[in-house]
């Protein structure tokens, strides 16, 4: 016997699906959904809809967003000649919390991973080489995570962009400001070696 | 400018008000529910409504159920004399897996705590001494948390109780199985220490 009714079941479980979240922490917001009021509840579920339903793709540099094209991609005091590439939506917020960057992203939607069969052609490069085509853009700034997969997608991507004459640059790895030489992995500090200038 | 397209940022927002969500667990739920099939956002989203709507109170011990009375308080097999009383409906659920407890339960849905504004009319306690009224109880086992908002609401309880000629226990305060002496705090200890049984 289920110590829960089964809608609350139900509700936990919806809750564990999603990432992130264990059994106790599901419960937890279930009892907190249970215990707001109507109208707290019809806000939440009328967020989610809403976010769902407006939920559209930009045609260019496939970052979501309400309006195509994005705000970023809109914006004409953004530099059109220099594409940041990342492997998802989230990374695009990342980048821009530095406000250094100042030009336009193109969003992969994934990396190449043949372990979970995702190739080349399931995620956007094919869309990122025909925004290369005119001849406008100058520079491809690599910035997929600096994991296998990331890896390979970025040396993937330079190898179709170079024949095309794009300057093609990944960014730097090395240690994190405010990072320790003592706790740094073996291949951190490596890459930081590698990657060091002259000062 | 925010950095998220409007119904994004709405959905994250709505995520960060619930528990133990932050703001960047936040931003990974709501992104998974984007990029969810619509089909499991439609399940989540009703799973939220079904639940909200079956939601009912037992009339006998304030549980959140479907059916009224709840499984617990109808099962003919559970002993009706002793009553153990909790704070929380998940309080029940704890209880529940010890497989240990045959009685039935009285939620308060709360404790007395006059820092919060929050007194004895405020929670189930009324309610409490009404079940007690029949005579039929034997025992009221009083399973309020060991903080100090749920040793006042014992305390409480039990002065209310006593007159009444029903049995009034605590539940037992003493070092975690598994625990280790040496990081149990001292008023723990203490506790154990006051708590000690002949062997």
């Amino acid at each position: 016997m289920s110590l829960y009714s089964p809608s609350i079941e139900k509700l936990i479980e919806s809750f564990e699906k999603l990432p992130s979240i264990g059994q106790k922490t599901a419960a937890r917001l279930a009892f907190y959904i249970l215990n707001s009021s109507e109208e707290e509840t019809k806000e939440f579920v009328t967020s989610i809809l809403e976010a769902k339903k407006n939920l559209k793709y930009c045609s260019k540099c496939y970052n979501i967003s309400d309006t195509d094209p994005c705000p970023i991609c809109g914006n004409p005091k953004r530099d059109q000649s220099t594409i940041c590439v990342v492997e998802d939506v989230r990374d695009i917020v990342a980048m821009e919390r530095t406000h250094e960057f100042k030009g336009v992203y193109h969003v992969l939607h994934g990396s190449i991973s043949p372990m979970n069969g995702i190739g080349p052609e399931d995620i956007k490069i094919k869309e990122l080489l025909s925004r290369l085509m005119d001849g406008q853009v100058k520079e491809v700034i690599l910035a997929t995570n600096p994991r296998v997969e990331g890896e390979a997608t970025a040396m993937y991507i330079s190898k179709l962009i170079k024949p095309l004459g794009v300057k093609t640059t990944r960014i730097a790895h090395g240690i994190p400001v405010g990072g320790d030489l003592e706790y740094t992995d073996e291949v951190t500090l490596m890459k930081a070696l590698e990657g060091r200038r002259e000062i």
